[in-house]
């Protein structure tokens, strides 16, 4: 095992390739996590892991150090029992959640050390309980801050107010221009390149996926909102969205301060679908803030993290393995379901290395990823672990003939 | 000299009434301040006074401990050769700043014990440095805090985003309906009871009050912002305003953090004019709020501290006295302003206890209030000291005559 360092997080790095001639997997996951906030809302301190009847709890339980575990946990039983069928890369980084900058062209620049077969990440998740589910889509990003600046120093509101345009007041009305009335992106040209979807595909999709009553279930929500037309699982994968994840102005705290503020920021995150293009997304979103900033006040735009949407070809052996496996541990098949987060490698390991990303989701939709409370269902813990060993059963069955990657290749990382 | 108890942050008290059959003077000031934030914009510490030149730095230098001070002084002078030529009443309070919650309420309740002939209140500014000012109207105010509730948990922004209406979203669209595009208040009913002013009224301010470009360059900014057909003056006196003060929501920290956070909150505050009424316009903001909040998300409106806009008779012998002494003090004459603030005993010296509050003010258009950085002219600080000690000399005068206040109040203070 080797710790490869980056800019930021480091990379970990193992490999086991002794098995000659025979396909090379590329295993994947992110040991990096969310804060554990807000905190009060925990009740199980978040960076303690927590067993509490069927569940583990604690921040990273489920995205993603969990699910990675259950690889880790089949490799050993394959090493402590003789030795692997086939060749595993092992790729884990610190850094997903906040757009995988580093690996990204650390990809790019090892093609040759990082060649493999297929990739397997599980980092999803599953229909629902005893529903396994692979993820075949999902939608790219774009992370976004827009600053408002107004007077140079704040000012008294009441001498001022009339007067002197409020920053917050500017940002809210910007912000606020983002969307139109029917919850479509009012950014003119963002639908340009979003890919109309056959009949067929919608049906498909209406057949396997999640009913609006089960999304907002899991969303613990009372009343959907978006864009007509598309149901709710449609609206969360082949849609684009933009979400308002942050903002902060003025006098936030207790008590009240009659101030005209300096400045105000937002954060936003766009979720893109093929065939948008993040970088052309961030263009656009840069032409319609400086449109939409009054002559008053000034803004600025800062857009980092870009992912382009990935696809994965449902059919590829890769996938159809994973299939198999899914059967032998928990008893079905799994459905195939469009993702509406990002996995910023899944595009990368696709265009860079020029294979499928499998992703072979344990998560179930009420883990609480990403908020508080987060959990992980520990019999899908064990039952990914099973799945897992028949997976490198299955993928060294299925890819046999075909291999292209095996190099023993000699770990000259370029960084 | 008493201390009174009051809910919050208690009265402090002091009289001296041994001039019989004299006039009254009720002196009000605040002690209470604003927070010393944002800190690292003070160059020096907000809670150490500290003298630069000729001016005293420090939170509340003008705000308005510095400008109470000159009275005192005034005061004491008397006091150590002789006494009063008057009565005199003392009143400071410390909670000015958040509305004069429970001073209010005492003076309606101390209507006998607080009779005085007219009130002195040194908590304005000049029209700048020896051009001295009295206010003659403030604005009224009314503060309110909107919550916007979305999911009752955080959500993963990428598998709940695009049907999941995120509250910061919808509390930016909430707020910036608040305003049209042209600068003026967009809530229905909100100018009916605003007064239209006389065009004798409107040249006495153009030829007495500030330009447009002194109160850009008081404010220092570039670019004006407001109501079409009114000079900034008037914006900022007799129209009234709705400035955001503050906003917060999600996570706005260092990083980011892909969520549909919980809820959102701003806190507004209204500046009014002549004839509006804060009950009536917390009426109209709620209803307002309650048909811009859309189906996916709840929201709630609280509004506190209501303060009547306040006019006082130019030609109110106690306000005639005020322009002497100023002359003798600072070699000129004031002019008459309106003010864009608000001290909320204003309007309930005139109301409870009948008597015009004389705003004779000592701060300059740059002493930053309420701003980090807040100082007090030290000139002005030793000439309020003598437009004091020459007010309470023509207050005699001009008021000896028609005393109707002094009554050796017992001081039973009702509370």
């Amino acid at each position: 095992m080797r710790v490869l360092p980056t800019r930021g997080h480091p990379l970990v790095y193992a490999s086991w390739e002794r098995a000659k001639n025979r396909p090379t997997l590329l295993v994947y996951g992110h040991y990096d996590v969310l804060p554990g906030e807000p905190r009060a809302q925990w009740k199980t301190p978040p960076f303690t892991p927590t067993v509490q009847g069927p569940d583990i709890y604690g921040r990273g339980t489920a995205d993603d150090k969990g699910q990675l575990f259950c690889h880790v946990k089949a490799l050993e039983s394959y090493l402590r029992t003789g030795g692997l069928p086939i060749n595993v890369k092992c790729l884990f980084e610190g850094e997903e959640e906040i757009g995988s900058t580093n690996l990204l062209p650390f990809v790019e620049r090892n093609r040759q050390a990082l060649r493999a077969d297929a990739a397997v990440i599980s980092d999803t998740r599953m229909l629902g309980p005893g529903q396994p589910a692979i993820s075949y889509a999902q939608r790219g990003g774009l992370r976004a801050e827009i600053e408002v600046r107004g007077p140079r120093q704040e000012l008294h509101s009441g001498t001022f107010g009339g007067a002197v345009l409020d920053p917050i007041h500017a940002l809210c009305a910007i912000v606020a221009s983002l969307h139109d009335d029917q919850g479509r992106i009012a950014i003119p040209g963002f639908y340009q390149d979003v890919r109309d979807w056959s009949d067929r595909e919608r049906d498909y999709m209406a057949r396997t996926g999640p009913t609006d009553a089960k999304i907002l279930n899991d969303a613990g929500v009372d009343r959907p909102w978006g864009e007509s037309g598309y149901t709710l699982y449609e609206r969360t994968t082949i849609r684009p969205s933009l979400g308002i994840n942050g903002i902060v102005g003025g006098h936030y705290g207790p008590g009240v301060k009659g101030v005209i503020p300096r400045r105000a920021v937002a954060k936003l995150s766009f979720r893109l679908v093929p065939d948008q293009d993040p970088r052309k997304v961030a263009r656009l979103l840069r032409g319609h803030i400086a449109r939409s900033t009054p002559a008053a006040v000034e803004s600025s735009v800062k857009t980092h993290s870009p992912v382009p949407p990935a696809l994965v070809d449902r059919n590829h052996p890769a996938v159809r393995a994973a299939g198999f496996a899914f059967k032998k541990a928990f008893g079905a098949y799994p459905v195939f379901l469009r993702s509406g987060g990002s996995i910023p490698v899944v595009h990368a390991f696709q265009r860079q290395l020029g294979i499928p990303a499998v992703l072979m989701g344990f998560g179930l939709p009420d883990d609480r990823i990403h908020a508080p409370n987060e959990k992980f269902h520990l019999p899908n813990l064990f039952r990914g672990i099973e799945t897992s060993i028949w997976y490198i059963a299955t993928f060294e069955k299925a890819l046999g003939g075909r291999s292209q990657a095996h190099s023993h290749s000699r770990e000259a990382w370029s960084s």
